[in-house]
């Protein structure tokens, strides 16, 4: 099968191009850029020197679609709304990592991105990929919506309590951590090394378009879920989100009884990790790979329970979950070109 | 007015080293470890190469009172029980930077350090030196418990909103994080480089020392105030804390007056900086000093208050804060020898 | 083919069990430390809950030989010695890891490592597997004694010119730089996280180990090479070295015509990459992967050469070499195993 | 004595902010923004909240000169030139950390900066600010040309060497190390966050600007010092340069004789702290004062010197000896101002 990707000069992009390029049923078949044309990946990332000779192309829907079975879409939000549509055509099917299609509610869209909604005709073929809580839906999809790198993180972490009505949908707060690649190769006075170096910083305090984008998946669970607090910070390091979800227990529960609960919701779940009880996943344990570490524990003092999940923003908050999307929606092992290792140190 | 630190090899003990030697009123006289005996600073710390001549000695208590006027005890917990009541003769005044001296009830400190507590007479005289909200008590204390690092950008951070009232005491949850200068010297798989870089930790989870010295204090301001959600990570950093404080509003507030009550809250505190609504502070801008910055948001979506401080966990949170405290103890400037300007970059 | 890792808890070791873990040909059997008996590998490496079900094992040399084609000695220095003989029964092939079997003159050893050496008829077997070039070598070899991370940064970096004859070789300086995962997995103040975080530190000045095997190799490239200068420093990153090499031309020769020399020397090496003149690596830019990549220039102001060759010292300058060293011993593809992109960013 | 700084929103800029507002002599009176007119420092820096209520103000060389008795500037090469001499009217004293009026030949300036040179007459009034080495013209001087940063280690740690005619001074490689906050304050790919972090680059290989500027100052000590090979990389920290210096002893001297030769030579220099010998200074270790440690081998294999030069870039490199000389142009004790100790860790 062969794949394209648009917009691979950004972070995603590039980590599309590093999982397709050892993918065993994909091949990476062309690369493109709305900034550049004919030139080699090589300008920007000179570390695909001699391993990527494909030049940036300029974005042809009509040719990609004619020559791809596949486009990984990894445009900033706003370009995806229009460019979407186009590739439809052919039977070639679509993964979105933008932030577009996410949000089935138009108003939502408006007020949190601040730009023009997709159509809602769009908006009503895309399926959202949270691949553990969807597949049946993704194995039909045409159109696939990936989800953000944050709520990935959150909505795993919280799937299995609010499915089981543990913990009270009204009070959930989310304390979420970053890398820095999560904010892009756009430069910014945020992130310049300087700044960020030994540094640590909250951002776009109740302001992140994520909120919504979680709120909708916990809702189409549950529809008591009641508005969330969630935060966000940037880590001064590369790779990796770490989600601390707070909420109060609805009846009183063991923290050995909701680990039971999570270890049997991800058993079948290959990257989907539920720590031992009383192991708590630390970022650079998932670095590099596709998996989702969740660690467990309810608060006999407060009746609280503590839920952490972490992954690596690249892969399983976006490159890696469009790759375990697309082999769903392709029929191959859900696994396939997925199964490196963490880097570990 | 001379001063010996107790401890000298500690992070704690080597920040107090730096900014006695550049204090205007006190004087270093003698540094003290418990490990060491006529070994030159510098054997453990290059840095104090012919800038600190002063042998580490070993711990002689008749000795150092007979000879100073105050003492810094940057112990491990454990040590400062025993060496307080010694170190009380001869009107020197005592600084205890451990967690020792800071419970009042010795139920609770057995419960959360595993550990044989102070006699009731030692705990009875230490005056908790949350600078800020205690000057009157520091001014007369001769036995000064010094907050822990935690629990003083959380406390700087909820003091206002819990003594007006503004935010329900019964559902507090603090989500800190720190550099890994406050895990201390002492070697461990935690903080080895290769495993900490790039990485990010949550530890003790439901466990810190620090929830019950938070909970005393905020009990003391509130006696409504239950039980707090207190969670610790690890920064790949090596200082700074960042405390993020979530708690439903009592009743409904806006930002802007929230924001007002904390400007007036510390209107007359040097040290305790809130910045202007709508910014909040990074843990860099208050490195190497002894600033708390402090910034306010509350959601109108959630009617929840957002509160975030940063401090140096070594300053504000430590030898810092100590030092403030030594000043008004000795009836000097509150903040001689601690109006260096944060390091920035 | 069956493989054992001996000396797993190291990160040598920990490499090897990823890498072959996702290896073509090889499967991992089964692992090994003289520290374990019986204890699961997510003991030390929580990163590979799930994924690694093997437990540690202590060292039985018969069963091992027994059972597996080919061992991994990732053991510290002074252990392989002893073991290697006695698991090159059965046919096993041994792949070690460790600087004990690189020195052929037992003298320099004894000097630099301070220990016993390994007996005569061990050294004379073994085949130094600095891949590109003893490829012939390597492949009759049954006891493979992989090089050190420097020297194989240091070597693929000085070896056409050397071999050329283009540079002085009684004028080498090598200026080496590694990341700390260099330095291993053992505690150790210099490499506790806040005292390397943000440092930079040169250690064993003149006194490092690989000093003489970079020196033996040189000379058996060119018997007139006189002593090098070699530094070692310890970047505050986990993974990669650089090593920026200078040596005064020989006769005067371009930029254009040692970039020549390069490119022609490694025109068959797929994981030697020579960089375009006037481009030089960054460590980030092989980080995870198995290549070296060299920059190169020639200063006419000085007639000095300028080479840079930079690695991910536990790839190429450890398990991947191993792996690229062990894939030509079986008579498998050179890359299998290896083709991973390096992770950028 | 009222100072003003001119270039107040680079790195180089706000550190002498720092300096100056807790210098004993000199106070603050006013900072200069080419770019800026009547906007609080606080907005390119909130470190400075309620610490510096200082407007940035266009440059008025006029007012400027009436109003203060020293201006550091602290722009990009270029603008000292023209500026230089608009602000020596007055008795105003001035001190500029350019690159501008360092090299007194005017071809080599547009050869390394591409740049037109300042005039003729200014370039003869400047006095280079080495201070170890230059006090005397210091005490004098009306226009101070402060070192770059790479030059200041360079130089500190060749000076001995070479005025004892110790080293051969053909054959004197330099391989410099610098954290990023050297690269300034503009934001570039090469030090956004997500691709420094984790890595390690050199940079301008046999081109940087700062190599004349060596060179001219050794040929000063010693007409016969030849071309440097001088190498220049990125470190991932935010302050700090390591210069490791590599020559041939000119006569065999052991590294006893050696260091003492530098023991002698700094004896008086506070601010040069030459370590024992064996023991080499870490970058980390003069982090946030002005200090230059040093540490020296001889390598009695290779019969070549090897020495090591740290530094604060900002700092000794920068801002710290900038004040350094003012307080000699000013008869104020050389140390004032600067008595810092190192921030560790």
């Amino acid at each position: 099968m062969k794949a394209a990707v648009i917009g691979a000069t950004g972070y995603g992009g590039i980590e599309l191009i590093r999982l397709l390029s050892n993918h065993p049923e994909f091949t990476l078949h062309s690369v493109y850029s709305s900034s550049k044309d004919q030139v080699p990946a090589t300008d920007d990332y000179p570390h695909l020197h001699e391993i990527c000779p494909l030049p940036l192309m300029k974005i042809d829907p009509e040719k990609i679609t004619t020559e791809c079975d596949v486009v990984f879409l990894a445009v900033p939000s706003g370009a995806s709304s229009f460019l979407s549509p186009q590739l439809l055509a052919n039977n070639t099917k679509v993964v979105d990592l933008s932030g577009d299609l996410r949000l089935k509610n138009t108003e939502d869209y408006k007020k949190w991105y601040k730009k023009e909604p997709a159509e809602a005709s769009t908006l009503e073929q895309a399926v959202y990929g949270l691949t553990e809580w969807n597949r049946e839906e993704v194995k039909n999809a045409s159109l696939l919506s990936n989800p953000g790198c944050y709520p990935t993180a959150t909505l795993l972490g919280l799937a299995p309590a609010i499915q089981a009505e543990a913990i009270d949908p009204s009070s959930i707060i989310i304390d979420a951590k970053s890398g820095v690649s999560g904010a892009g190769r756009g430069l910014s006075q945020l992130v310049h090394f300087a700044e960020m170096n030994d540094n640590f910083r909250i951002y776009k305090v109740n302001q992140h378009q994520h909120i919504p984008e979680i709120e909708q998946q916990l809702q189409a669970w549950d529809s008591t879920v009641g508005p969330i607090t969630f935060s966000t910070h940037l880590l001064p390091i590369t790779r990796g989100i770490m989600a601390t979800i707070y909420a109060p227990m609805k009846q009183p529960m063991s923290a050995v009884e909701l680990h039971q609960l999570y270890k049997e919701a991800y058993k079948d779940s290959f990257f989907v990790r539920v720590r031992p009880l009383g192991e708590f996943p630390g970022v650079k344990e998932v670095a590099g790979s596709n998996f989702c570490d969740i660690g467990i524990d309810v608060d006999e003092r407060t009746n609280r329970a503590t839920i952490v999940a972490v992954i690596d923003n690249l892969m399983k908050g976006a490159a890696g979950q469009a790759i375990q999307n697309a082999n769903i929606m392709f029929g191959i092992e859900e696994t396939a070109g997925l199964r490196g290792f963490p880097i570990y140190p």
